[in-house]
Order: structure tokens, then C-alpha cells, then sequence
């Protein structure tokens, strides 16, 4: 039995954790912290999270946080590296912001306004590293750990086997997702009502200003071994929770459709967590619902020669919290799908 | 280790119990049946039940269910009797319909168009019994059990402390509840089409004529000692899952707000299931989402003499499936927790 | 032509007059003015009025308002007051707030914590008066009118057939009303989110204490000629307009459902904006989306001696604005539809 | 005045052309037909449209068709060239259906399984037509219309002007774009269901198989002057309507974000229903419910070297209805904007 903490209790990522670890069957939750509801009981905040109700949200401070083999950080980005500093090297944490993720300074500041903080291990466990290798090797028994975003964990799922497979060109990848609202945080802005929100397709961060594009490059480039320009838009779709990414790239030469699913069942034939569905068959939001499971279809346009790639996530789940909670399986040893549900709430 | 079939799979409290069993550590999923779906992958009729994607549904027969421990029956009302009475009576057998639940025929009648089948040991094991006891003693090793209807149990729930406290009378009891559309099935509808639905809040069953009615009533009375009448008018809701209950009746004599909310308080503080909110927090369907959970909340109207009493839960988790194994949890006297989520997903 | 200001047009009631004006062949917009929002293009608060995406809105003053045939004020209650007096005796002032809808000083004073400013005609052509008159005949020609809340115009519009035709009780009237999340307004608070709201059926204002109640009871009294009382719950639907107002009573004496149906169709006969629907067919929020039509249905439960009625209309549009500018036409003399959608977007 | 048929009214294309009728001042509804529902009242069938409750669906035949001065055709594809043959050249008769929109038989064999019909003139007037014509001046005066697909029009009026000014490559050109449900029509299909569409976004018809595709490629390659490709996925979103269209092609230059946006805004300087918003505002489908409005944005992914043009139309209005009534007041020769709505219905 682990004790964990989590700071940054009180927004959308901070709750999917807890909810998550409630059903953890090896770990113990700790502190719950958070800035400005600091003070208030957990279940003014979070409703759902029933068996957490009365706890006491305390401030986000060395001290709260002291006593944790577990720490899990659920900041906004800017904030995680001033505590990771300071906790101590066998404290297991674990970042869900932003500030670890990106391994070339000069990407950070092109997208980001607050100081380089390096890079930690990427906690996406079914990244290809390599011909047939894959991130998880990276993430045993490590201390650090940089949870992908949302958009990343989808996109880069979605077109890793094209370019580990070598299928797909470096140019012209073309990349739109919609977005639950629960993505855009718990941010009191008038676009995220729900007066405005139902209904409401909309894009935003258009025309490659996105914060995680430059971690969808870096993520496929690493595989492609060459640099991979994507051009990224992400929508708000009027639905809480959810991630569908529709992926395209241009194929570099002629393959057949049998080519082009095979290195995507390939690829993922061993993941439990990745479901590649079978043919004819397309990845819904709403089959990942409050899992840990990405659901993938993949074919070849061969009148225009793209391959058109779409994966569906839970955005707080395997988007966030619950790849969270299978990085820290990784880092201590465990069964990698302990305490991760694999079935969505549909309907 | 028990093996549980669950007859009727094809539909949403099929898939439910399915969902569920795959987080119970005691059970393990056997036959998978329904009627028109039969021959199907079970992923292309329940694409969220990732694990069980290959399985093959098969016809609901004796054959097919044979050789379980457990047979639960998602079926439409007037089909579980035939089936039920030939299998062993050492199966445990739990009926999602509403075949058993009525105790006197002439309510059935009133209500159903097929025989009346009896009664079984009704599913609901927070119901309080007499002065002190609760349902749960009767369903404790039981081997068939009738799982209440999704209204009647957020109504009674609701409304139970008042009977049970002789704080309420038994007229001019009003219900009205919002349900999700699962809550009407699959069936191929035009006004359940999604482009119907979002939008949309509108009444059915109104007048007394909604099945859930009598039983709302049975259950009640039981508890009141004498007859309960209740205007009970459901309303479909633009959601895909959760009720809302909003219970009102007319207190028979002076009380204070202080004696009605801790008759409620009181009635469930032990209850792992039941969560009577701290003053001023409603009930919100959100926040059961795919929980076991009952948020309730009440408040004493002194202007008009009535007590409102709000109850939310998820129509197919504790309104159906839940309840199912909750109620398999007791028959095979296993704690009563087993398998089954507390805390809701949400947002 | 007459030329309109709007004050509050940077709220959704006032976003929704203005989009009905566009329509509106004798009306000039004017100025449109706001708070908080002064200075700002009104495309910028509300893109869906194409057609006014540069106007300016400015600050609500004697000035800004000053050289208007007819002003609407759609502001937060308390406010309305202190402008209306100022403005001159011939202007037309449509007041869509709270402040001049209670005759009664004392209902005023224990559900408001602003001063009582009196009473304007009230802004609900279609209420019966008498034995056989309408509100209508109070608002033609009238300079001052107080355009009903919204949930008031469901329920009384539900309820008064059967008050006018001395069919209902006074005691033991229960309505529970579903609304739309505009009907809370623009206020950023964390529960209106869309995150929280999908998905979310949630009471508040339990226990008759929602300021609506005084006013339905108002309305109701003045036709039944005797205190009616009224349980009120209204809650939050996941939709962005729309109330669904389910609204029962018992009978004071034995009736059939005949004389029931008749007291309906009589009272509405002749009305252009409600309509009693076909027997067996029920409202429905989406069905009215954008319009100023009420859908009627009613029936009488005979089990329990209690009527059920049930009334669906868009919140903003004949809940408010649509009320508005019916109440305009009355007051100026032009025919009472006129710019006034009948036909819901739908679906 | 003249007398319009609607054919194929049981729809949702057929009823968003008579919910718009009802507001055309120089149209008088007469037949309203379809297949299976007839010899039902419309009004249990498009409960929105009041006004038509009572009116009677007849059959679809020349002879419930003959007397009329304007013909919709709302048709499944396929069904529109034998009925349109054998209307009288005289009558003006506008298809909503496929049947007419391919110039190119070889286009239309490799998408529809019907034998090709050949073409009438496209309904999309804000088309651009060479240097500085548009599409509009082919529609005056008419007999025979084609209204474009949903998509189609988004799509088109998107990219158009990058092609109308000589900015953008003909190749790897990439769509993605959600639609409303109503999109899908009313077949009653499971996925189609409330339950399984709100929280759900889905692609379907991916890998250049949407029959939209062509008609896409064939406009876009009428201003180029050249082939162009395009890469299209759709996708079903949780709302009953809208389309926004998300759509990125390469420049064959270098080019400045001015020069970009110049062309946009020079292109739909003075069209009444195509608005160019104010740089850094981005459509949103729920600004154009329900009306004739196309809210467009454009941006330079200088990074990337794509433009980035986002469409939002509402599918049921400007994309089938509205576009059909503008198409009929062309045909008139009435002011192009008698009796469209240009506000969408917002919140």
C-alpha cells in the first residue's frame, strides 16, 4: 500500500485522479490539495467523489505534501517545477502539466511564457520507441514522470504505426479533434457555459498556435526519426468528456489497405488498453467514456493517397488521470492495468 | 468463483451487468444471450465492453444457460417467469424485469397485459422494514430476487424516512421524474432518435398509467402500514443516463425542518449506497453517473406543509444493474460493496 | 415604425429581444445598451445576431435611452425601477423583470430584498379574467407593462383552465418545472458550466423559496378567487432553453375526463400563441425552440382526484422575450403576432 | 403570392422548408406529401409547425403535385428525376436531393448506385463564378434547381476564396467536419438513438467514400480551374443540428496572413448570408441555428504553410431549407433574403 497525494484536487484532472484511485486496490489517498478552495470539504467540489466527501481540501505546500511515497501534480503548467524541485528523489511524481513534457527548449519558448524546466520520462507506456520497442521499458520504476496531454496521447497513438511502419510522409499531416468541455478546465468563461456549449461545434487555437502541437512533432518525429510538421486544430464539441481525433497523412509511396492495417493491428496487438476495432467499425467518444481504453480505426484513402487515422479517448482518463495512474503502475512494479477500468459507461 | 450468464445482453441494463461483472472479483461472465442480436460480437452491439468484444452472443435458451451459478435476466416484462421456473433452484437467479415484483395480482393486472407470475424476494435492501429492520435480511442467501424498477427506487428511497418516521401523509403524494432516454431501451423510435431528444423535455405515462406505479405504491405502503396513493408522472430528459425523483407529500401534522431532515438522516447513515447531501447541496444525475450511488436531499416547505425530497440516481446502475449485483453480493453473502462503483464519473 | 431601446442587451433576454426585433416590420432598433459590456461591439456578446455584429453597445443611461418610442429593460430586478420613473409618461417601458409583477407588498417583501416599487399591467395577454376575459384587454394602449417570469407563464397558462371553469382544488397544487440553463443567465458560476450541466438534472430553490412561487399563486388566486397554494421545485435541465412545467391539482369534486379536456380546449380556442395538442400527444421543449407558442396537454388521473397539466414553452422567447413584444403589439395596436414566430426550430 | 408543394414534408428537410414558408410573405403552402406517413396530420409528425397541425399528408403523385407554382422536392436520392420529368417546364422545382447536383456522370457512377440524371443549376449563389461573378446570376429567373449537399456548401463556401484569388495547391486538400444528427435524416437506426449520440462523437464514411465528396471536389475545381483533391471525413456530433466545417489546404506560394484574410473578406464583402467574423472570433454552429447564416474564419498556419478556413452553417437551413427558399426568391426574382432568418437562435 502506496500513500498518494494530490495536488490540484479541486479541478477536472485532480478529481479523475481520486476518482481513479478510490478504485486502486494498492493505494491510500493522502492529501488533497488545491489553491483557492483550500478549506472547503472535498464533496463541495466534487460531488461524485461520494466516499471523499468530507475530507478537507488543504493548501498545495511542501508541508501538506510531505509524507507521500506518491505525488501527483494536476497544476496549471508553470507551477509543477517549483514543488518537484523540492520533493524528495524517491517521492514518485507525477506530472499531469504540461512543464516536463517537451525535450527541445527552443519548442517550450516558441509556445510557452513561462521559464524551461527540462524534460521527465513521457509517461505514454505504448509510445514505439525503436523498431519494436516501446516507452513503457522507459517508465519502470521511475521517479519523474510527464503524463502526455490529451491531444497528444490521442494524435500520436493514432499515427505512430504509420510512421513505425514507415508508411506515412513527414508533410502535409493534417490533425482535427474535438474536444469535451471538461478540456477546457473548470475556467469561469463565458463560452464554456452550458447555455453556450450545448449545441456548440466550435474550433479554437487555430493555425498551429496550440500548446500541444509542438508535443504531437515531437512525439512523431521521434519515431519517424525525421522532423514531422503537423498542422493542428482542435473543436469544442458539446459533450463533458471525450477526445476524437481525426488524423491524416499522406502516404510517402503505394501501399494496399491490407498493408496499412496490419502495422496499425500489428502495433498494438499486445496493448490492453488499445483497441484497434475491426474493420469497418469507428472509434466513438462515448465507447471510452471513464476508461483507460483509446479506441483506433485506420484506413487508406487511395483515390487522394492519405491514410486517415481517428482515435478515441477519454480526455480526463487516458487523456489525463488515468494514464497518470498506469504510469505510477509502471513506476512501482505493478500489473500495468491495476485499478484502470477497461469498459466505458455507454451508453 | 461464481459464473454468471446474463440473458438479454443485447439491451442497455444487459450491457450494464456485463460492465459491472467485469470489475466484480467473484464472478466470472459466462454465457452472453439475447434473441434478434444472436450470432453478433458482442463488441458490435456493446462496442464499450472492450474485454468481451470477441464474445459471440448466443440464442437465450435452457442449453445456454445451463451450468451457471448465477443467471441474470434483462428481459422484457412477461418473458422471465417461463424461463426462471425451469432453471435449478439452487441458481441464483435475479430478474431485471418487472415479472416478480408486484405482491398482489390484481395491481398486476391493472397494469400488465400478461399473467401474473407471483412474487419474488424484491431486490431493494435499503428499504426500511418495519420499525428498525431493512430489506436486506430477506435477500441475504436468497436464490431469486426481483431488482426493482429504476422510478420505484429513487421514489421510495426518496420518500421512505417520512413513512418510516410517521411523518408524512398518505394522500396527495406527487412524483415527477426526469429520466435519461436509456431508460426507455433501444427500441427503435422516432421521438428517441438523438435529434429528437437533445433539447428536449417532455412527459410520458401521465395520468396514472406508467407501470412503475403500483409499485411505487407497494412499496410505500408497506412501509406507511396503510394505502399511499401517488400522482406519478415521468419525463424524459435530454441525457443519456440518471433520474431525477422530486417527491412531495403533505406532512399529517406540524413538524420542524430540524425532525424532518433527520428522519433521513437517520434512515440512511449506515448505508454504503445512500448519501443524504449536507444541507443546502442538491442531488444532481451528473454525479452518479455510473455509480451505485443515491444522492438524496429534503427540506421541509412550511408555507404549503409538504416535505420535498429529492432523490438522483443512475437509471442503469443502482436503478437496474447495480441494484443486480448488489443484490447478487447479498445472495452469496458476499459484502455487500463488492464490484460495485461509489463515486460517480463526472463531470 | 417605432424606434426601441434595449437596456440589458448583453444578457440572454436581452439578446433574445433583440433578435426578435430584426423580425419585427415596425420596429426600428435603437439603442442597446448594458453594463459591464459597455463599449463593446455586440457581435462580440452575441455572434448569432449577425446583422448587428457592430453596433456599439453603450451604458445604460437616461441619455442613451432618451428619443425612444418603447423601451425594454432586461435587467437584474431592483434595477428597473429608478429608470422607469424618469422616463417620460408616452414612452412604452416593457419591464422583463421581477420588480412590477407583485400586487402584493408583503408577497414582494418576503421573497425580494429590494424596495417594493408597485405594480404595471401584467404582461400575460392570454391569463383569464372573469368568466370569460383576458389579460389582453388590460394591455392595449398601456405605456407600462411587467412581462411575466417564465415559469410563471407555463404554470399559470397550465393551471387556469381549470380555475377558470371551477374544477381544481386551492390546496395541495404540486409543479415541478424543468429549465433550460439560460434561464439562469449569463452568471459565471461553476454549476452552469457545460461541463457540469450535461448530463445534469438538478433542483434548486426547493421548499418555496424560489421567487417565482408568490407570482404563480398571484395569478392563480386572482382566477380561482381564493388562496391557491403551490408547491414549487423548478430544476436545471441539460438543455439550453426550454420549460417543461408539470403541474397537478386535485379536483375539488368528482369530474370526468371529458369535462376536464373541454375546460382546456374551451379556454384556449381562440388563442394564436397556445395550443392545446391532440389527446394523447404531450409537449415538448424542443418543439417550441425560438417560438412564442405554448404546448398545452392536460389529463385527469382518476385513482388519485388529481388533474395533470402539463405545459412546454422556450423560456427567453414567450417565457420573456417573445411575451415582450406580444405585449408591444398590444400596446401599440398592431395585431398580436406580428413578428412573432409561431413554428419551433425543431428538431 | 404563389402556391409551393412540399414534397417529402415527413422529413427534416421537408419540415425546415415549411417552418421557413411559414414565414415567407409571398408564399402560400399547398400540398404537403410524402411516402409512408401519409394520411397522417402533420402536426404528429413536425409538432414544431403549429400552424400546419391540422393539415393532412397527402401521397407523393403528379396529381397531389399539379396546381402548384413551386415544387420542393425532399426526396431520398434517386427519387426526384421521374417526378421532376413530368412536372410542367413552367413550375419552378428545387431538389434537395443529390439527383442533380454531378456534372460529371463518371462522378456520379462512382458514388450513387442510381442511374444518373444529369444536372440542373447548382443553388449555392454565393459561389464564385470566374474572376468577379458568383453563382447567383445562373439562378435568376430558373425552372430546374439543384440545392447542394450540407457539406458541400460549408466546404465550398470555406475554401472558395483561396482558390478565387490564386493562393492555395490543389492537392492535399483535408476536410473534417461535424454535423448535427439531423443530418443523418430520421432513419431509425441504433447509433442514431439519443442514448448512444449525446456524448458521442463518431466519423463514419471515412477514407473518400461520403458521396459529398465529389460534388465538394467538382466546385472547388470550378474556380480553380484544375483539379482539385480533397481528403473528406465527417463526423456525427452530440447536437441536433449545425455543420462546422474544419478545412486546411497548402498554399502553392508564400503569402502574408493579410493577403489571406483579404481574400476571404473581398469575397464576401456584400453577401447578406456569408459574414466573414472579426479576426480572432471563430464560428460556432450555435450562433446559426436556424438560420440562413454562414459564420466563416480564416488563418495562415505559417509554420505549416496551410491555410486554415472554418465553416459554420446550420445543415437543415442554409444547408438544405434555407438555401432552397433563397434559391426560390432567385427564381422569382424577389429580394434574395424575403423571409430567411439571418439571426440564429442563440443560446
Amino acid at each position: 500500500m502506496v500513500r498518494a497525494a494530490v495536488a490540484g484536487a479541486s479541478g477536472y484532472a485532480g478529481g479523475e485522479i481520486l476518482r481513479l484511485l478510490l478504485g486502486h486496490p494498492e493505494v491510500e489517498i493522502g492529501a488533497v490539495t488545491a489553491a483557492s478552495s483550500a478549506g472547503q470539504p472535498l464533496g463541495a467540489i466534487h460531488p461524485n467523489l461520494a466516499p471523499l466527501a468530507d475530507r478537507t481540501i488543504t493548501d498545495t505546500t511542501l508541508e501538506t505534501l510531505a509524507g507521500h511515497d506518491v505525488v501527483f501534480l494536476a497544476l496549471p503548467h508553470g507551477h509543477s517545477a517549483s514543488i518537484a524541485e523540492q520533493l524528495p528523489d524517491d517521492v514518485v511524481v507525477i506530472d499531469c502539466g504540461a512543464d516536463f513534457r517537451l525535450t527541445d527548449e527552443a519548442a517550450w519558448a516558441a509556445f510557452y511564457d513561462t521559464p524551461y524546466a527540462g524534460s521527465w520520462a513521457y509517461g505514454l507506456p505504448e509510445l514505439a520507441v525503436g523498431a519494436t520497442g516501446k516507452q513503457r521499458d522507459a517508465l519502470r520504476g521511475t521517479r519523474r514522470i510527464a503524463v502526455p496531454g490529451c491531444y497528444p496521447t490521442a494524435t500520436t497513438l493514432a499515427l505512430a504505426p504509420g510512421y513505425a511502419h514507415h508508411l506515412l510522409a513527414e508533410h502535409d499531416v493534417v490533425v482535427v479533434a474535438a474536444s469535451g468541455t471538461s478540456g477546457a478546465g473548470k475556467s469561469l468563461k463565458p463560452h464554456l457555459l452550458g447555455s453556450e456549449v450545448m449545441g456548440a461545434m466550435s474550433p479554437y487555437g487555430v493555425g498551429g498556435v496550440h500548446r500541444h502541437t509542438p508535443e504531437i512533432e515531437q512525439n512523431l518525429s521521434g519515431i519517424a526519426g525525421d522532423d514531422v510538421r503537423v498542422s493542428f486544430t482542435p473543436t469544442l464539441a458539446p459533450m463533458p468528456r471525450g477526445i476524437l481525433a481525426t488524423c491524416t497523412a499522406p502516404t510517402w509511396d503505394t501501399f494496399t489497405p491490407a498493408e496499412v492495417r496490419e502495422a496499425w493491428v500489428d502495433t498494438y496487438a499486445d496493448e490492453p488498453f488499445v483497441h484497434v476495432l475491426p474493420e469497418g467499425q469507428w472509434p466513438s467518444t462515448a465507447s471510452v467514456l471513464g476508461s483507460n481504453t483509446v479506441q483506433l480505426q485506420v484506413t487508406l484513402d487511395e483515390r487522394v493517397g492519405r491514410v486517415v487515422a481517428v482515435a478515441a479517448v477519454d480526455n480526463l482518463t487516458k487523456g489525463t488521470a488515468g494514464a497518470a495512474v498506469q504510469c505510477l503502475n509502471l513506476a512501482l512494479d505493478l500489473p500495468e492495468t491495476t485499478g484502470l477500468p477497461i469498459a466505458g459507461v455507454a451508453p
